[in-house]
């Protein structure tokens, strides 16, 4: 773990850039913790969603909240061609989409991803301990989380959402899905425009967890209501610890 | 209201059995309140499910966290033909279904369980003053819950499930429950053997309330989560409070 920063302190956490490399690959993230640091403390890996960025507003928001509320530590990568790892600042929305497409979707594309997490975890494990491990991410952050989480047995706890059996990764999601055995927290929208509802009905329907709720709110793809994000860092205090 | 017991005092949570008078049926209850009372305090209304009682364990479970944890106070009443109101003692569990379907499922009886629950509230109001007042009920308790919601204004916060647009009572629901404001959760069992889940998650769609969410778990029809369970009086807290 390189870091390609000075830390940030503001009100109790400490927030810090880093690099690593994977497989020749610069993977660039971001670390909160506490700023009195506890040994073996609790992970949470934040995966964000397609076209979005490690320092999307809502991962940032659990990062603190999950540092500041439960002493837990958080650490943010951006995926292939997101966030520093773009190739061209796109120019618009549509082809912000259409690299998203050509990095996230590409053929191996998702093999590249559980590594670059795992190198992730890694290095994070050798800065903080071997901490309990958990891992949050919607839509995109699930499509990619899930194959995450069926090889990783390091991770014991999930909130997952917002994506179903669909998308050019949906073959994989009905392999990977029935492999998770952690309990998991599953978000749905249940107007989303962007995944259909049934979709994401039979992708919960299909998670091998024991231990496993559905949550589901009126509104459309990204307007899962403040409460239950807000609730995101409990469940991973209580599971966690 | 008449009080038909001495209080019962236990833990900081005191009970007390009563019986009102509706349209010329009695109707008994049980009150729990806070031992130290203050003036105003919210009331939940807690309706059991069908073959069960007043004091069926997942109901008396929730007054007295809802009194303990939360200053809340609770009422439970017997529905026609349950607990004190039986006119028989069912031999086995057919029997009990049976006067089940001839008292809660007969022509007219919804809107007498409506009366029954105003009349309800009416009297503790008069007890306690004029809190907040909140609904839950399961199962049966939904199925009548949701036309006396639908009715009463009063009722600004709602715990329901383990009902769907099904059983003889479904044209009613299916009229009512658009009808519905309050902020409601909405429990239900992904592997309900009782109520089919399609029918389940078309009665959550069809709940008028903006602010509603449903919460599903693995298992069948009575095995809601004891972590769901204990959260109900929590969600009353903070909706009612």
């Amino acid at each position: 773990m390189q870091w390609s920063s000075e830390p940030l302190i503001e009100k109790e956490v400490r927030e810090q850039a880093f690099t690593i490399e994977c497989e020749g690959r610069n993977v660039p993230g971001l670390l909160w913790t506490p700023t009195e640091r506890a040994s073996d403390i609790p992970i949470v890996l934040l995966g964000h969603g397609g076209t979005l960025h490690k320092r999307a507003h809502y991962i940032l928001a659990t990062a603190r909240r999950l540092v500041k509320q439960h002493g837990i530590a958080a650490v943010a990568i951006d995926g292939p061609g997101h966030g520093d790892r773009r190739e061209r600042i796109p120019e618009d929305q549509e082809q912000a989409r259409a690299d998203f497409v050509t990095t996230w979707l590409a053929p191996g594309a998702n093999e590249k991803i559980v590594a670059d997490w795992r190198a992730t975890l890694d290095a994070t494990q050798a800065e903080l301990g071997t901490g309990p491990v958990g891992y949050f991410g919607l839509s995109m952050g699930t499509m990619m989380g899930i194959p995450l989480i069926a090889a990783e047995p390091r991770i014991t706890a999930a909130v997952l959402g917002l994506m179903g059996v669909w998308g050019p990764n949906q073959d994989r999601l009905v392999e990977d899905a029935p492999k998770m055995t952690c309990p998991v927290r599953f978000l749905a929208q249940w107007d989303d425009e962007v995944v259909p509802r049934e979709t994401v009905l039979d992708l919960f329907d299909r998670l091998g967890s024991k231990e496993k709720s559905l949550r589901a709110h009126p509104g459309r793809h990204v307007q899962v209501p403040a409460t239950e994000m807000g609730g995101i860092a409990d469940f991973f205090a209580s599971h966690l610890k």
